[in-house]
C-alpha cells in the first residue's frame, strides 16, 4: 500500500529575526509566545492568528500524523511569510532564513516531512536564485502566492519562473494570499471563505486564458490549494464563455477543459459531495490529499474526507498518496509498506532528487 | 404538464432618454442602432456590449422561446441600467422609465412575459416607493444587484428593503454587477467568469453570516443568478469555517447549511455534472431554469441542460417550471396544458397578484 501524503500543511518556526526592526515596515510577521505551546502571530503590531506548537514542534506534528494515518507531510510557509510586498532584497533575505529553518525542521522529522521553499517572487532573478539554492539544499519544490501585487500568474516574469521550476524539477504549490476584493469583505473572515477560492480560481483562469499553459512545458508539476478554489464548479461557465464569446477566449489555443490535466488540486473542500464532484471534473489523477494542517480552517482529521467518500478504492489510493508521490517526483520504489500510526521512523520516504 | 419558465432573461428597450444629457455623468447606458436588428450599448462613450433585436423585439423573443420550448420568460433589466452609482433621484427617474417601458413591452408578449422592476437601491425610501408602484402596476418582483457601492446585501437598509419585498409579495432576483476585484481582472472577460460568481457567493454569504436570514421573514422569495455563483461548491468550506473558527461564525444563529432552503438559484451553470451537483446541494425545490437570454454567456438553448441531465423526471419538472411558479407566486391553477412551440397566445399564464 502506498504511503499517505498530506500535501497542504503549513508551519511557522519557533522564533525568527525581527525583520521589521532590521528592514523597517509595519507588516512583517512576528511571533509572541504565550506559554503552554500557544503563540500568536502579529503582522507588525496587528494580531493575525493564534497558533500552537504543531506549527513549530516536529513531535507534535508527528503525533497528529500518526493519529490520522498520514505518513508524510509536505510543509509550506504560511503565506504571510512571503514578503512579496516588500523590497525584493528584503524578501530574499527573509526567504533564505525561513527556507533554511524549514530544512532544519524537516531534518528533525524522521523522514516524515517534505519541505517547500518560498522565493522573492517580485524579482524573477532573485526568485530563481533562491529556488536553485533550495532545490540543491533538499527542498522538494516551492510554494508561491496567487499573485504579486497587480501581477497575476500569467505575468511573463512569473511564467518564466514557472518554466524554471519545471526545468529544475520543483513541485509548485499555489496558495491564495492577499485576497482580491477584500475591501468588500469587512467581517466574518469572508476573505478566507469568499476571497481565497476566488483568488485561486483567478490564478488558474489567468494561466489558461493567457496561453501560459500553451507555452509552459508539460513537465511542470503545479498544484493549487483548496481544491483549486471555485474553478471546478465554474469550469462550465468558463467553457461556455470560451465557446460563445471571442472576448472571453483570451489567447489560449484550446478550450479551458483541455487544460484540466495540466495541474493538480488538493482535496481541501470539506464536503464529500464536493470532493466527489471535484474528482469527476479533475479526474482521479489530479487531486491530492491536502488538509491545511494545523489551522482551524483545515481538515481536522487529515484524509478522513477521502477515506469516507464514495470514491472507488483505487481513486482513494491515488488521492491519498499516489498523485502526491508523482507531483513530488518521489521515487516509485517503496521497499517496505508504510507503517501507520507507529510513531516510529519509517524509512520508506525516498528523496532521490534532494535527499 | 406544468409550464416551462425561464427566470433569468434580460432586455433593453429599443430606445430611451439620454440620461447623460439630462443628468450629467459619463456612465449612463445608451443604445446605438446599427441596422438589421443589431445595436451596441455604450456606457457614456465607452462600448459595452453588442446586442440584437431579441433585447427589444417581443416577436423575436417569442420565436426563440417557441424553438426552445419555453412558455414564459421572466424579464429583468440588464444591470448597467441600475444607476446605483448615480444620485438616487436620477436612478429613481431612470427606474421609472425603464420599469414602465418593460410593462409595455410585456403587454406585447401575449402573456408569455413576466416583468421584474429595478429600484434606486442606494436610497431605501425611494427604492420602496418604486417597488410599490411597480407591484401595483403589474411587475412580478424586482431584480437587484449584489451590492450598492461598499454596502453588501447585509446592509441594514438593504435588509429592510428585502423585508419589504416579502411584505408586498415581490419575487427578488439577485444579479451580480460591478464585480469585486476587477482591478485584478484586466482581460479575457474575467469579471464575468471569475468576478461574477465570486460576487454572487459574497452576496449569499453576507446574508447568511450577518444573521440577515434570521431576521428576514421566511416568506421572502429570493433567487440568485448563475447557480448562486460559487456558493454551492464552497458550502463545505463555509460550513467547516463556521464550526471551527469563532471569527468565521458571524452573527448567524445556525450553521450555513441550515440556510440553504431560504433561497433559490437559477440553473445557469452550463455543465450537466455541475447542475446535478448544484441540485444535490440546494435540493430540487430551490433551482429554477435560468438561461441569461439573450446574451452570449447564456445558455444557447434554454432548458437543454436540465432536460438532458440525469436528474429524475420530477426534479426536471420542478426545475423547468414548478419552482419558478412558486417563486413568482403564480396561481397554481393552469386550466389547460401549455402549448409548446405554438407561437400562439397561451392563456394559461395567470397573474392573480399583478395581472
Amino acid at each position: 500500500m502506498a504511503q499517505t501524503i498530506d500535501i497542504h500543511t503549513h508551519w511557522f518556526p519557533e522564533a525568527w529575526p525581527d525583520f521589521g526592526k532590521r528592514f523597517g515596515g509595519d507588516d512583517w510577521p512576528q511571533i509572541r509566545h504565550a506559554g503552554k505551546g500557544k503563540a500568536e502571530i502579529y503582522l507588525g503590531e496587528k494580531p493575525f492568528r493564534q497558533i500552537d506548537a504543531r506549527c513549530w514542534d516536529a513531535q507534535a506534528r508527528i503525533a497528529q500524523m500518526d493519529r490520522d494515518g498520514v505518513d508524510v507531510q509536505v510543509i509550506s510557509p504560511t503565506p504571510v511569510m512571503f514578503g512579496y510586498q516588500r523590497p525584493a532584497e528584503q524578501a530574499a533575505e527573509a526567504a533564505r532564513f525561513f527556507n533554511d529553518a524549514l530544512l532544519e525542521f524537516c531534518a528533525r522529522g524522521k523522514g516524515r516531512f517534505q519541505p517547500l521553499c518560498q522565493v522573492p517572487l517580485q524579482n524573477p532573478k532573485l526568485a530563481v536564485r533562491e529556488l536553485e539554492r533550495c532545490m540543491k539544499a533538499g527542498h522538494a519544490g516551492v510554494e508561491i502566492g496567487t499573485h504579486v501585487g497587480p501581477k497575476n500568474l500569467d505575468d511573463p516574469d512569473i511564467v518564466a519562473f514557472l518554466a524554471h521550476c519545471a526545468q529544475v524539477g520543483a513541485a509548485v504549490f499555489v496558495h491564495p494570499w492577499d485576497m482580491l476584493g477584500c475591501d468588500r469583505m469587512p467581517n466574518h473572515m469572508m476573505p478566507w471563505t469568499v476571497g481565497m477560492p476566488a483568488e485561486t480560481h483567478l490564478a488558474i483562469v489567468a494561466l489558461i486564458k493567457s496561453g501560459a499553459f500553451d507555452q509552459l512545458p508539460r513537465e511542470l508539476r503545479v498544484c493549487f490549494a483548496h481544491g483549486g478554489g471555485s474553478f471546478a464548479f465554474l469550469l462550465g461557465r468558463l467553457e461556455n464563455a470560451w465557446k460563445k464569446h471571442s472576448g472571453a477566449r483570451g489567447r489560449s489555443a484550446l478550450a479551458p477543459q483541455e487544460y484540466v490535466k495540466r495541474f493538480l488540486v488538493d482535496s481541501a473542500v470539506f464536503d464529500a459531495k464536493a470532493l466527489e464532484f471535484l474528482v469527476s471534473v479533475m479526474g482521479d489523477e489530479c487531486v491530492c490529499l491536502g488538509s491545511d494542517f494545523p489551522y482551524p480552517l483545515g481538515e481536522e482529521h487529515a484524509g478522513q474526507l477521502i477515506r469516507e467518500s464514495r470514491l472507488p478504492a483505487d481513486a482513494k489510493a491515488k488521492l491519498l498518496g499516489g498523485n502526491a508521490s508523482r507531483w513530488l517526483n518521489l521515487s516509485g520504489s517503496h521497499p517496505s509498506p508504510p507503517r501507520r500510526g507507529s510513531g516510529g521512523a519509517p524509512t520508506h520516504v525516498t528523496q532521490p532528487a534532494h535527499g
